[in-house]
């Protein structure tokens, strides 16, 4: 099987060339980019010296559609949209890792991300990619939009949650921690080195684009939510997301029931470990790898659950669930390619 | 004015140290440790080669007391509640850095410290420091506690909301994010770099000693508060601490009102920095000094508040506090001594 | 193909698990600690949790030996020295990645470990593992003494030049930087968090271990270099060394002919890459991998080439180099189960 | 006295306001820079919130002559070559923190620096101020040239080594590690986070601009000493720079002679500080401070001294050595507004 990926200098692309170049199914076909054309990749990142000799190209979706069986998008907002269906008439797979086309209403994506919405045809046909959620048979499906990272976080954090009904659903609380690489390649005042290093920030407070995406699926689960309340910090760390999660439950419960509700919902999901109870995972114990770690716990006095998850915001919250879709959509075991341990320390 | 440091070997005596140096009105007398005797701190903080010229003495409460006006006890908890008496009887001022006074009831304390609580009329006796709410005259007490770190920067950032009867009591949530620095000097596994860098871990969840402190307080101003929810993190840097807080206002209100709020009550108090609204402080921005600095969201959509504090936990959570403390006990300016800018970048 | 990991709660130990985890030929047949019996090795290291199932057993060598066909010391000196002849007894290759070794004269071992040295017949039957210099047919040896972190980086940098003669032998100056692991697991003062997050210490300066092996192979190659000046360097990140050395030229040169030089010798080495001249690789570029990146410059004015290398202390300075060993003692292609990129970023 | 500073945006005139706003002897009259101008310096930097409340102005050099008695030059080069002679035509002093009067050869600087040199009646006029090897009576000159971060570590390191003639002039080599805020406050690719971040970078290697500047002094000192072998690193740190320097010694000698060498030239200079034999100062050990701390070693096996020195760049290496370069001017002892604790931790 051959992939392209659209995007390849950005670091999403980056981890995409990184996870598919040791995948033993699927090989990379071309890695595209809007500028630096017939550069190798190891111009702009000199890790992949030898490594890696495609040069970047134009993307041409009409010609590429009919040489590779996948695609990767790894673009900016705005840009999916104009080119996934030159691929989807010619039957290629396509895996946006954008938010092109995780909201569905038009109007609520133009709040968010400030440009018209997707033809209405694509968002229809889009499989929203959370893998461990996904219900629809996605092998039959050619369009998944691959979840933000901090989305993917906090929604595998609150799921067992949602779906057992086990918390009341206006006091969701999610406070989460972001390594720089959240923030991409693009350099500014607020990843400059000198002003990040040693230092925490708020990144965005009830403003976050990937607030509206969170609000979606948890009202798609149970549409007493309503608005959430979502604050982001930027941690001095390059890559992971810590999300802790705060709800208070419905009926008095105990930790052990909260956490064999976690353990029964993930039990068959390689990639969600639950931590034992009174143990939380670190960012660091997920770094380079495609796995969901989450700790949880409950307070009988202020009958608040708190919930622990974390992802590498580049693996799991990126290129590594969007190759475990591909997987998935190919018809592979999802581990194919993935199977790799953390990196630690 | 000559002043003692009893625990001049960890991190809150070494700032002690670092402030009065500079202060105007109060000079060093001695340093106490219960090691090392005879060394020059220098020997275990090269920083401090030929500035600090007294060698580490054992504390010796009756003799000093002779000797000194004030008396800082920068030791862990159990040690002050001994050595106070000594100094009262001698009209010696003390300010606590440890918990020792910080908890007035006795199975409170012992509950979270895990030994036996400081005799009653200690305790009685013992102002809590947390300098902008004390309403007694600080300076005609002898013996303040300090308050610890995570409780100075969560209760700056939730008394006016409390004073002002703002928010519901049942829905406070204190997610606490620290520098390494605030699990002090001695070496662990948690706190070894290695492990730590590039990595952000839980500290501490629903267990954290400051939590009777910081819900004795609250329901000191407002009984209806009962517990908290309060969750410590620990990111990857030296100093700091940025407390995010949450709670559900009791009636519709605006962002301009609870800025305007916070505003008025920290209009005469230089230490809290109230930032425009739609801005956020990072902790890097009060590094070194003794400033907390707040900002705060309201988000209509909830109905929750969204404050923001940040401190230097050697400073405004610990060192910086009690120097502030000792300058209103004296008679000075609170500013005496500590009217330096933070360190930037 | 079946491996035994001795030590393997070290940090060494911890990267053998993570690379032989993905080895395509070879299977971890046990892991072996001095305690901690019975547990998984996820108790210590939350990041394997549900993918290292073997629980740490003590190692007993003449069982060992009759199971498996490899086995990795990864020990505190003076331990391997003890553990191996049961191993070549029995015909098991064994790759030691501790100082036990590495040095052939017992006296200088003595005089750098402080205790005395393996017997004489392992002593010589041993071969120092800098897999890209190694002449002998390492495939008929059983015995491999893994290099040191350092001597890794310094040796790859030097040996072109030491091999083409084109140095003056007493003018080598090597100038090292180290990430924190490299100090290893245990914990103390000096890898305390809060005092070497953003600060530069000087490590050992002129009286590391490693001194006593970069000089035996450089004299090795030419009896003329004696003694040289080796300078270590504490550096505020987790993984990587980087090599800074520089020596007078015999006879002037030019910076293509020492460029040249460095490629002819590594060109057919795919763990040795040369940067092109002007460029030089940071440690990241290497991080994660068993990739050793060079760059090079020559000043006319002084007569002066510089090297800089680059490792992953734990991969190819430990871990990768000892697999990369292994795979030519069994034969492999030295790629297998290394060939995957370096994490960036 | 009343001062003004020219370029306040920049980290070194942060760094400025921050000395100078603690200086009992000078106050700030005056902020400026090349944009911004009526914004308070805290829109900018948040950290001065409340304290410094000037606003930003255009500098015009006639105005301000006759407004202040001192002025500060934080600007890029090129800059202050045109605006010095305007103070000094109405007695202001004038302290220049940029290139423009450091190189006393047109030549060379323009080798180094790209554009025309100053005046030569401005370079001769203005003092090169190393202060602690100042020889004229800095009190009686208009105007100096505060050194550069990089050559302030390094002359004061070499210093005691030139003027006693123990070193071979032509094996000189430098090696230099900074910290990222060296690079200024202006963002690019090797500032960002993610990239520099966990990461040692070499910065520039024989090209660095301060090259010039070492080799003129060192030259000035000792004419045998040619050129130099300079190599600066970027250690993943905010402040501070080390700098381990290496040379052969002329004759046979002690670590005792060396050390007593470098005790005996700095024993009157405040701001130097020489550690133990067998002790070397770390970068954090003078953070934020103005002290220049030095460790020094000898190898009798190689007949090498080593050096090692740090410095805060942003202190020592800019706007602390300028104050106390205008202590001199005015009169004032040198340590007057700098006489405070390093931070630590």
């Amino acid at each position: 099987m051959k992939a392209a990926i659209i995007g390849a200098t950005g670091y999403g692309g980056v981890e995409l060339v990184r996870i598919l170049h040791q995948h033993p199914r699927v090989s990379i076909h071309s890695i595209h980019a809007t500028s630096l054309h017939g550069e190798l990749l190891s111009e702009t990142y000199p890790h992949m010296q030898d490594l890696i000799k495609e040069t970047l190209q134009p993307a041409n979706p009409e010609e590429l559609a009919k040489q590779v069986d996948v695609v990767f998008m790894a673009t900016p907002s705005g840009v999916a949209m104009n080119l996934t269906s030159a691929f989807l008439d010619n039957d290629v797979k396509v895996i946006d890792l954008s938010g092109d086309f995780r909201i569905t209403d038009p109007d609520v994506y133009k709040q968010w991300y400030g440009i018209d919405a997707a033809d209405q045809h694509l968002l229809e046909d889009a499989v929203y990619g959370l893998t461990e959620w996904v219900n629809r048979d996605i092998a039959e499906k050619q369009l998944v939009s691959n979840p933000g990272c901090y989305p993917t976080s906090a929604l595998l954090g609150l799921a067992p949650l949602m779906k057992e009904n086990t918390i009341e659903e206006k006091t969701i609380i999610i406070d989460a921690k972001t390594g720089v690489s959240g923030a991409g390649k693009g350099v500014s005042q607020a990843t400059h080195f000198a002003e990040t290093n040693d230092n925490l920030k708020v990144y965005k407070l009830n403003q976050h684009q990937h607030t509206g995406e969170i609000e979606q699926i948890l009202n798609r689960w149970n549409p007493e939510v309503g608005a959430v309340t979502f604050t982001t910090h930027l941690v001095p760390m390059t890559r992971g997301i810590m999300t802790t999660m705060y709800a208070t439950v419905k009926k008095q419960t105990t930790a052990e029931q909260i956490h064999q509700l976690f353990q029964k919902h993930y039990e068959d999901h390689y990639f969600v470990r639950i931590r034992d109870l009174g143990k939380f995972p670190s960012t660091k114990e997920v770094s380079g790898s495609n796995f969901c770690d989450i700790g949880i716990a409950y307070d009988e006095r202020t009958n608040r659950v708190t919930v622990v998850s974390v992802i590498d915001n580049l693996v799991k919250g990126a290129s590594g669930q969007a190759v475990q879709n591909m997987n998935k959509m190919l018809g592979f075991d999802e581990k194919t390619g993935l199977d790799f341990l953390p990196h630690f320390p």
